[in-house]
């Protein structure tokens, strides 16, 4: 059996996406800045899937900015943010311990230039909570930039409400939306988002390509300096059969979110049931207010990597932390964030299902990593003092 | 006959490339960075692809970055040369008149910064002179950043001179070669550059990828932070499929380079001295030191824009200045840089050929581009006045 159980990673393209997009490589190929009908024409598709992209999200064509992927879109989101406090004479930027480097690293440059940051706690159910933004917001907060969901653990945050509070407060208010995105629903005006950031091909559309949704009047600024595209907002020739392809998925996504979302759950549930018999082992985050594909556990006495390389041997791919960052070795800061011990946020294994995943895969992985995990505990010094009583167990 | 004259804009891409691209979505779709088979498989993938463009260039495989274009690889490389320079009391930035705008308004946010710019000045012919280089050379210069080849008027620049003179001067030296690579051979050992940028879709490649050529021992610092993909120097999940198509379409323009370059300057000369036939008309850059496909002409008393629309109806596909410009209604800065007035300046035509355009529609062009420049001189009142001498021709 061969199992792709690592869609929060990257997702499979559906054949319609990779349909459409080589038909728009090989018909629509002008450049969308050219004057001649082909060029126009290669504008015509670019507004088409702008619009629709845009009404996806409850959002104007005008507030969406095309981007290389999630990554660029929260860069931007942010030195935006941050360039319009500094003028403003508001240095102060909060988000949380847990989200993505691409926020992470960006605040961490931004510190180095004199921006004072925040990273609000998470808690053990992998969630933010509201009284300690509250407690953390000063008169020269700028930003707010909280994950609509956690990529490792797939905890939902409480988005609506940090909208409304951020709104309240004047102070903007940016999230990272790349796991969130054609999976759980997202309205950004309903919602008071003020910066939301897309990436493709976490939902079934293609790499290297994003957007980046900004609210009408907040500031932006360009990260990638060139020609006009994008109105000023993002120099580079726009990425057509790349966009076109993204809209097409994101469409599809929208169309079949419910269905997919309850297959998922379902699989899902069935999957944190089956792994929670196995001895000593946790779900991490919410087990209800989670991305409905997403289970995360940690295995006591267990590496996270020869757990891996087992189960893809036996045609199961899965990932420990994020994909990011798997060449290092540091233990996950999205589990020591929710407060997990070192020895434990080393072992974690994330699989995040897509609704072509089936209920035979479920239970065959199920039975796989069991049998992996008690493999590995038979052959580890770690498991051996735990049994021992050596040791203390961290999950009973 | 419909012919697209635009390939400076963006070229059509190839079939094998769109094919390579399609196959690669559908099999190739793991995340590089998953330590699973799939993720391995793209991994290979990407290290192939890798190689086989810095093969090309005369690199290292390490050496090579992607990025999201060729934008994106200008700012990058300008913004780590200058943030250097700051580490090392090296404010001062050298590059010309007539850069793309990728260039031009990343070294103006530099000026902001603190930075000083000397831009060189662009003689008649499109062409960039060492003296005016030694000249603006200081002690505390940090970069030069001289285009391989302009993008509107396709003049080659003296690439190897300068590289020598920045090595031996121990500056930093970049080329934007946006426009040159897979038209005219680049070898960045043997012509000294220490940062090149690149961009598929001028070669039919696909829109949205691009790479970074970083000599080893660089300094090089990301534009895009988020997780450790490219060695930590470029955050985003990577563009497996864009960059299979990006290295096939540069292994195949490698390939056949001579041939079309042949190909090309045939139609190009035939189509320069076609159109020197009309009356005030004039070449804009030098006539040999161009790129093989590149024609640019100013004809008096024209409109850049009722022009190209003119010529869409005859269907040729042309354009006026660059294409990342033509929302704008300024006149061009690379015929200001090279010494046209502004009402001059504001009217060419720039005819991008590619080894697929025949003779037989260069015949075509310079027919009906006699037609309407003649037509357009018959209403405009800036060339009655011209004719009844009651103003200057500057186009003799």
């Amino acid at each position: 059996m061969q199992i792709y159980a690592d869609n929060a990673a990257t997702t499979k393209m559906s054949k319609a996406v990779i349909d459409t997009m080589a038909e728009c490589m090989k018909n629509i190929y002008g450049n969308p800045s050219s004057i001649h009908s082909l060029g126009q024409q290669a504008a015509e598709q670019l507004a088409k899937d702008r619009e629709s992209i845009a009404r996806i999200l409850g959002a104007e064509p005008s507030e969406i900015i095309f981007t290389s992927g999630g990554s660029e879109a929260d860069n931007q989101a942010i030195r935006s943010a941050a360039l319009w406090g500094k003028k403003n004479g508001k240095m102060h930027l909060i988000s949380t311990a847990f989200e993505h480097h691409a926020v992470l690293h960006t605040l961490k440059k931004l510190e180095a230039e004199g921006f004072l940051v925040t990273l609000l706690p998470v808690h053990e159910d992998g969630i933010v909570q509201m009284e300690d933004l509250r407690a953390a917001v000063r008169e020269d907060t700028a930003l707010v930039s909280v994950m609509f969901a956690n990529n490792e653990i797939g905890t939902i945050q409480p988005i609506s409400e940090i909208g409304a509070f951020c709104r309240e407060a004047g102070i903007i208010f940016h999230s990272d939306a790349v796991q969130a995105a054609g999976h759980v629903r997202i309205d950004v005006k309903e919602m008071n988002i003020d910066m939301l950031a897309l990436s493709a091909h976490k939902f079934c559309g293609p790499k290297g390509v994003g957007a980046l949704y900004v609210r009408k009047g907040m500031p932006v600024y360009p990260l990638i300096e060139g020609g006009a595209q994008e109105r000023g907002r993002r120099g580079g020739t726009e990425n057509i059969p790349g966009i076109a392809g993204m809209a097409k998925a994101f469409a599809l996504a929208a169309k079949k979110m419910e269905e997919n979302g309850v297959r998922e759950r379902k699989m899902r549930d069935a999957l944190i049931a089956g792994l929670s018999e196995i001895p000593h082992a946790r779900l991490n985050g919410d087990a209800a207010r989670r991305l409905p594909g997403n289970v995360n556990f940690c295995f006591e006495g267990i590496e996270g990597e020869s757990l891996l390389l087992l189960l893809d041997a036996k045609g199961i791919g899965a990932s420990s932390g994020s994909a990011c960052t798997s060449g290092s070795l540091d233990p996950s800061h999205v589990l020591l964030a929710i407060g997990l011990p070192h020895e434990v946020a080393h072992g974690s294994l994330r699989l995040t299902l897509s609704a072509e995943n089936t209920m035979e895969e479920v239970a065959y992985m199920i039975t796989e990593i069991a049998a992996v995990v008690e493999y590995l505990r038979s052959i580890s010094p770690v498991w051996e003092e735990l049994e021992k009583g050596e040791r203390e167990h961290v999950i009973q």
